[in-house]
């Protein structure tokens, strides 16, 4: 526990005198006040973040931390659980969604095995091996991890974080690869804010209603025989969570403690972001919102973190697919703030005058 | 008028049947079915406009078409109509927030001075002096323009649609500038809509209270004077529109007849593309929205032209400034379409096995 209190302990919220410093520089450029709306905000904020008047978010990183979950054994999914590894294997290749995106977004991806049934079987320079074991157990019999997996897990995270900070990383995408985890993140959801299941519960990848009503069930039973209503965010994290979230957590933790901005995903980055605010809320100056996700407990979790969504483009996807797409918008919002001439260097008549 | 009724009587309505192939083809994609939600579509309607199932928008080229408005002198505006001239000059030189995010978005950037007042007084290998007129006459007091001026300025915009496609241009943007210009904005939409001034009329720039009710009433007497209630699209556009709108209507006539997708920035882009597909309800088939501004009116043009904003960012700037952010969006959805491998070629189970 010795890596994870050292991290959270060097947590600092932002001061915001930063992003008012920030917000009087936005009034001198040449566009109306605010008109460039949600995005001044961004660009103030990681002014805050990053300590400066020039932020930069030029090298960003998707991080995709894949796991399986035992509670696929209880057809929660339309998906086999083995294709979370082949998915895996999909990503270093080249042909998921999130590689498109990342291309987009001009962003680098790791994917990091922290917990895929079976081995991979290939390298490649942007995966890591950091697997802590071959999937969660059933969350619906008992806790998903030990307390020495969860924790493992969290500090894998909080490495990532800091190899991030070493090679420059200014912008961190979460993704997550894990068929079944929308069970795991419904829990987490439910425990973490005291909500009935049905109100955490979607469709995931494409549950049918007679899914759907069985994934109700299993997060009810996950909620009673783990005994979370009590259980604080490390204990949901282990009883209910899977190794992939708990490797989210620790690079929420981490990327905060290196005053690093983090761009959640859709439904199971943001369970992972909202545990690690409930952990130490100060984290939620680093975290942005990128979209919303049709997943039903999604919003809950976005209030929790005090965070709104860019945009709703209906995606369901994961893999940090929404975190990507944001990317380029944090990267107008940092352009526009360091790049746009003054009203006085432009000779542009300013409304005063 | 030759030119004009040429360029309508090509536009074509696209063939739902390439969009059809194409949602056939995102099944095959390692991804659950339609869980990239609205990109799908993007995706799917590129497809049918380019007619292929590879569509591509790696050239992409904003068109800021800049005009000075003669209802300027009804103080409906915070700036001076100067500023339209100054900013003008701050694209060329880079300073705007249009020169920030068109980079971003890496896409081109063409300012045409279509009717701004004063000259420019500057070359950049990106301007196009295409001035009819210093400016529109004041809309409260008569008609903005005369049939033979905004004629030309349609042909303009036709002519720099052709001109894009002979350099390869696959995805526009459509961009404005014109202090004032939300003024006019707001009388086409009632003109067109048959709406109320209110239900049309904007803070614009940053109206007060007192202005937005003097704008409120110059539309009320615009719409009097030039005794619109019968008008056709050409007549609106002519009697309270801009020589920027004109030509952004004929950019989008254009855009359409050479099978080019058009992204639809803010109110007054919006206003133009609603213009145009009113002239020719086929238009729609080649327009996307962008963001949904903060100006009143637009979110009734949207639902005209049948578009959903893809996001809304609170933002009110024009310039193209939202057809830039979703230029990113737009390149994501057909990347993903393009560069994803299918469920047979990554070895990943489909649902059905």
């Amino acid at each position: 526990m010795n890596l994870i209190t050292q991290t959270i302990s060097r947590i600092r919220a932002v001061e915001s005198s930063w992003a008012q410093r920030a917000a009087e520089k936005q009034l001198e450029l040449t566009k109306p006040p605010k008109s460039l709306g949600k995005l001044e905000e961004i660009a103030n904020r990681l002014c805050a973040i990053q300590e400066t008047l020039a932020p930069r978010v030029e090298k960003r990183e998707i991080y995709i931390f894949a796991a399986s979950h035992g509670v696929s054994v209880e057809n929660v999914s339309p998906y086999p659980s083995g294709v979370t590894r082949q998915m895996v294997l999909n990503f270093l290749r080249g042909g998921a969604a999130i590689n498109a995106f990342a291309k987009i977004a001009a962003a680098g991806l790791t994917v990091i095995d922290i917990g895929v049934e079976g081995e991979i079987g290939e390298t490649a320079f942007n995966f890591i091996n950091a697997k802590i074991a071959h999937g969660t157990k059933n969350l619906a019999k008992g806790a998903a991890m030990t307390e020495n997996e969860m924790l493992r897990a969290v500090e894998i995270g909080i490495k990532t974080a800091q190899a991030a900070r070493k090679t420059g990383v200014q912008l961190i995408g979460l993704g997550e690869m894990g068929i079944g985890n929308t069970t795991a993140a419904a829990a987490i959801t439910a425990a973490l804010l005291k909500l009935a299941p049905e109100e955490c519960v979607g469709r995931g990848t494409g549950a049918d209603d007679a899914m759907l009503e069985r994934k109700i069930e299993i997060v009810r039973r996950a909620l009673e025989i783990n005994q979370l209503e009590q259980a604080d965010a490390f204990s949901i994290l282990e009883k209910v969570g899977g190794l992939e979230i708990a490797g989210l957590v620790g690079l929420c933790l981490g990327a905060a403690s290196e005053r690093i901005a983090i761009l959640a995903d859709g439904f199971i980055t943001t369970a992972a972001a909202a545990l690690t605010v409930k952990i130490c809320p100060a984290v939620k100056d680093y975290v942005f919102a990128s979209h919303l996700s049709v997943e039903r407990g999604h919003a809950a979790l976005l209030t929790f973190i005090e965070q709104k969504p860019l945009f709703d483009l209906e995606m369901r996807l994961g893999e940090g697919t929404g975190a990507a797409l944001a990317m380029n918008v944090i990267a107008a919002a940092v352009a526009a703030f360091n790049e746009m001439a003054t009203f006085a260097d432009a000779n542009v008549s300013d409304k005063a005058n």
